[in-house]
């Protein structure tokens, strides 16, 4: 704005709002209009639950998820078969694996993928605590789920390699089409997966 | 989600982010996941900057600007010329004119349109204020800057008319052909009107 047209603290609220994913600053604009309007029902119970999140999240040091409680919901949850882990990069990726609600495991977060050129090294990511779950026993089967990315997959051999003595199975999710894809846009190596991996009818 | 993978206060973060304009359910969740990544960064100075608005924000008595002054930053700006008043529906039209920096003006801001059928009536609008402004004096020019819809256009009549009686020169934006805007699209009424108000080269 080219002059100032409300107080700095309205300012200072655009400004932090434009720093959350999926605003940007013409957006936040619109967020914090609407935050100013509905101060009561929105910006209030907003402000405290941010303020109740930052007392109290941490990160569960038994699997790498973020929680309010350590350990987390889900290394807490009794329903869940403990025996199975799923390795996954990123909280997002636990999230997105629980939307679609194929299993009912536990989950063990790395925290990202193994990047030489990054100065990402396996001290960085959460790998040992992995293996001492794993070496504890109990643990049937390790599902590693990274990102089919070049940095996953050496992330997958590289935790593969670490488990390698362990008596646990280890797979990793199936290549092939996308539910929905179309053929036409897959690349190469998606569709020579897809066909190695055929299933008969 | 099917099942819970976080305890309440994420679940809650996330339930309320969905509400702010520009983020849905999907997003609402990266967003959370962000600022519980960034919480010392992010979300604890995004907590307090909107525990500072809830408590200080307010609405100006002498225009209708949100802020958290009152009078607002407008209505106390002695750079501005507070003999131009330009009257608008929303507090995002006084935001989205300062951006376009063509005028350095005071502001009036309605708070809605008329509407009989949705029962808005002249005393649930800030026109009153408006008028008491003017008659106070020291006003030159009242500019009308109302959306161009049905609403917008029987508000702007009928201030026209409560301002009537008083010394002050009474307009509103043009109407015409947007900038960078292609004929083919415009509709008949905008061609009509920009054909009526055309200007000599």
């Amino acid at each position: 704005m080219a002059k100032r047209v409300t107080g700095p603290e309205i300012e200072k609220l655009i400004q932090l709002l434009a720093k959350v994913p999926g605003l940007g600053p013409r957006s936040a604009r619109r967020a914090a209009l609407h935050l100013v309007k509905k101060k009561e029902q929105l910006m209030a119970p907003l402000a405290h639950a941010m303020g109740e999140a930052v007392l109290k999240v941490g990160i569960c040091s038994r699997c790498g998820n973020v929680d309010t409680s350590d350990p987390c919901t889900v290394c807490t949850d009794p329903t869940r078969d403990h025996s199975v882990i799923i390795v996954v990069e990123d909280v997002a990726d636990l999230w997105a694996l629980e939307r679609a609600g194929a299993m009912n495991a536990a989950y063990h977060v790395l925290g990202g993928t193994l990047s030489p050129l990054d100065g990402v090294g396996p001290d960085d990511l959460n790998i040992r605590a992995l293996v001492d779950r794993v070496a504890e026993g109990g643990v049937r089967e390790v599902i590693i789920a990274v990102n089919a990315t070049v940095e996953g997959q050496t992330t997958a051999h590289y935790i593969t390699d670490r488990l390698a003595g362990l008596e646990v199975k280890i797979s990793r999710l199936a290549h092939g089409v996308p539910v929905g894809g179309e053929l036409d846009y897959l690349d190469e190596g998606t569709l020579t997966a897809a066909l190695r991996a055929r299933t008969a009818i």
